[in-house]
C-alpha cells in the first residue's frame, strides 16, 4: 500500500498464475500448455523474418495474423479482433461490454480471472451455481445482469455445453453481450463461431496459448459481429496501438494456416487424455469427463493437496486450488503420452 | 456506435499512432524508430531461442529482461516494471496513479496519447502551456493536481528539460506521483533515473522501440521506488500476467546488454541529426534545437501540410499533426545519413 497508489489498487486482488519454474525440470501439468511444439511452419516463418525488420513498429492491425483467422473460420477480417494473449482480449471485452448499470453474471466455479477482471473495472459481478456435477443448467442463469461470460468447455472443470444450448442462452439473453471463452475449444468442441452471423450478441475468444502451441507468443482473438469488434478496437486504441509484435503476426498467421499440424496435436492429446482418463480411474480417482486438454480429479481416498505436494516433490507439477470449491481435486494437463505415463507410474509409487 | 458498448465506449477518441504503410516502399521519417536494426547480440538471442519452448507460458515476471534493466541502471530487481511497450505502461501507470479526486497535468504540446488514456479512465486532464519557444517553465505548472506527466524530451517538440529542472519539478510537487517520459532521452539528454532513490514520487518511463532498435518486438519499462512498481505489478496482474513474450524476454535483455552497440546507433543518429538540423536551416526550416532521435521543423516560405503531401508523393513519409499548435511544423523522424540525403535532396527538388 502506498499513499501515492489510486483508491482502486488498494482493492485489487491481483490474478496468480499457474507457476512457471525456471529453475528446476519439472513434468509440467499445471498450466494447459499444448505438450508439441510449434508447427515446423511457425518455426520457418519466425527463422525467415528479416530481424532487421524489428527496428520497425508491427502493424497496429495485425492484418497478417486477423486475416489468417478469418479464413481459418470463413468470417469476414472486421470480425477479427486480436490481443496479448486471450488475457488481455478478456480485459478489453469486460471493459467494452460489461462496464454497465448492471452486474454481469459468471459461473461460481470458473475460469479465476473474471472476478479480477470486474473488480479492476468497478463492475459488480454475480454468480451463477453449476449443478452438483459441475455441468451448467442454462436456465439457472436468472439474474437481472447486463452481461454473461463463460468458458466453453468450463475451466476447470471441463465441462463442456453443445452449441444447441449456447443458442438457447444467446436467445434467452439476446439483448445483453454473451461471451463464451473458448480457450479449451479444440479438443473434442464445436465452437460458437458458427453462431456468430446469427447472433449480434455474441462473442467467441479464443487463444493461441493451448491448441495453437504458441503460449510463448501471446495472442489470443475474438470473433464477433463487426459491431462488437469496432468496440474492441476503439478501446485498444486507447491502451495500446501495437499489442501484437512483428515475430507474434508471422507466427500466428502460420500457426493458423498448419491445419494438419494443428488437429493432429489435438488428436494426440485427445487421446492421450481418454487414455489417462482411464489410468486415473483404475487408480481409484473421479474424474469429470474432460472434452479440455487438462481433466479434473479426485483422489476418493486421499487428501487432494497431500497428492499434490507429493506429485511435486517427486518432480510432477499439477495444479491445485487451495480454498476453493474444488479443493478435493487436482487439475491435471495432458501432456505427452510419455509424461502421462510418468504421472501415473509416480501416482502409483506415492499413493 | 452499438447499443452493446459500455458508455465509456461512445465516449473515446482513440490515438492515432504514425502510419505503417504494408505496401509502398516509403523512405519512411515518420514514427521516430531507429534506422539501425538489432544488435547482432539480439539476432543470436532470437537464433538460439529453442523454438519448441514458445509452447510454453514466458516467466510473467519477465525477471532475465527486468533484471538486465535493473543492472544497466544499478537499481534493484523491485524497482522494475516491464510492458508491452511503453504504451501499455503508461496506460497502467495512468490507472495506478492518477485515477484520483483532483485531475492530473500535462504540457498542452505533448504526447497525443495522454489525453486518450485519461479519457479511457475517467481521469480529469489539464493541460499547462509550453512557452512560446516550444520551452518548459516548471513553475507554470501551478495547477490544483494528483499527478504530472511529462516526456522528456518532450514530443513533439524534442525540448529538453535538465535533470535540476526535474529535481525542482519533484521537489515542488513532493506529494503527488510524477512521470517522466523518456522515449528519446538516450539521443544526447540525461536520464532522470538517477533521481529515483531519493524522489518517492518519481516514475521514470522509457522504451525499447527507439534508441534500442526494438519497436517491433513491444517492450518499455518503469523504474521507481519500490512501492510505485509494486502499484503497477498490481495493475498488471489483474489485467494479463503475461504480457511480454518469449523471444521479447531474450531479445530485449540482450539489447539491454550490448551497451557498445546501443551507444555506437545513438551517436551516429545524434550526428545525423545534427547535420540535418543544418541543411533544413539551410533550406529555409526554423527548427527547433533536438535532444531526440526527430526534428520538429517549420517550412518558413512554404504550408507544412502542402510539404508532407509533397513528400509522400515523393516516397518520403514524414509526420505532419493537422488541426494541432504545430501545424505549421513537420515531425522528422532521423534515420540513416543515406535517407536524411534523400529527403534533403527531395525537399530541393520539391520546394
Amino acid at each position: 500500500m502506498s499513499q501515492f497508489w489510486s483508491d482502486i489498487v488498494n482493492t485489487l486482488t491481483p490474478y496468480v498464475p499457474g507457476e512457471q519454474p525456471q529453475n528446476r525440470d519439472y513434468v509440467k501439468l499445471n498450466t494447459n500448455e499444448n505438450p508439441f511444439g510449434p508447427s515446423p511452419k511457425v518455426i520457418d516463418a519466425i527463422d525467415n523474418f528479416d530481424r532487421n525488420l524489428l527496428k520497425r513498429y508491427p502493424d497496429p492491425q495485425a492484418t497478417l495474423l486477423r486475416q489468417s483467422i478469418a479464413d481459418y473460420y470463413q468470417m469476414d477480417l472486421n470480425q477479427i479482433f486480436v490481443g496479448n494473449g486471450s488475457d488481455e482480449v478478456l480485459a478489453h471485452s469486460f471493459f467494452a461490454f460489461f462496464k454497465k448499470a448492471k452486474p454481469i453474471v459468471f459461473p461460481d466455479i470458473t475460469y479465476s480471472f473474471y472476478p479480477v477482471y470486474a473488480n479492476l473495472y468497478n463492475i459488480e459481478a454475480q454468480e451463477f451455481s453449476v449443478e452438483k456435477d459441475f455441468s451448467i443448467d442454462i436456465k439457472s442463469i436468472t439474474q437481472d445482469c447486463d452481461g454473461i461470460i463463460l468458458p466453453n468447455p468450463n475451466a476447470p472443470t471441463s465441462k463442456y455445453l453443445e452449441p444447441d444450448q449456447i443458442r438457447e442462452l444467446l436467445t434467452l439473453h439476446a439483448n445483453k453481450v454473451v461471451i463464451v471463452d473458448e480457450a479449451y475449444i479444440d479438443f473434442g468442441g464445436e465452437s460458437a463461431v458458427s453462431l456468430v452471423n446469427e447472433f449480434d450478441n455474441l462473442l467467441v475468444i479464443q487463444t493461441f496459448s493451448k491448441s495453437r502451441s504458441l503460449a510463448g507468443l501471446r495472442i489470443g482473438f475474438a470473433i464477433g459481429q463487426a459491431h462488437l469488434i469496432e468496440g474492441l478496437q476503439r478501446v485498444k486504441n486507447s491502451f495500446n496501438s501495437y499489442p501484437i509484435d512483428q515475430l507474434a503476426i508471422v507466427a500466428g498467421q502460420a500457426a493458423m494456416q498448419d491445419v494438419t499440424y494443428f488437429k493432429s496435436c489435438c488428436e494426440h492429446v485427445i487421446k492421450t487424455r481418454d487414455w489417462t482418463h482411464k489410468e486415473l480411474e483404475a487408480l481409484g480417482f473421479e474424474c469429470i469427463k474432460s472434452k479440455a486438454n487438462f481433466i479434473l480429479a479426485k483422489p476418493l481416498k486421499h487428501d487432494a493437496e497431500k497428492v499434490y505436494l507429493d506429485l511435486r516433490e517427486n518432480g510432477v507439477l499439477v495444479r491445485y486450488f487451495k480454498n476453493s470449491k474444488i479443493s478435493e481435486f487436482l487439475r491435471i494437463s495432458i501432456d505427452t503420452q510419455e509424461n502421462m505415463q510418468t504421472l501415473i507410474d509416480t501416482l502409483k509409487r506415492i499413493l
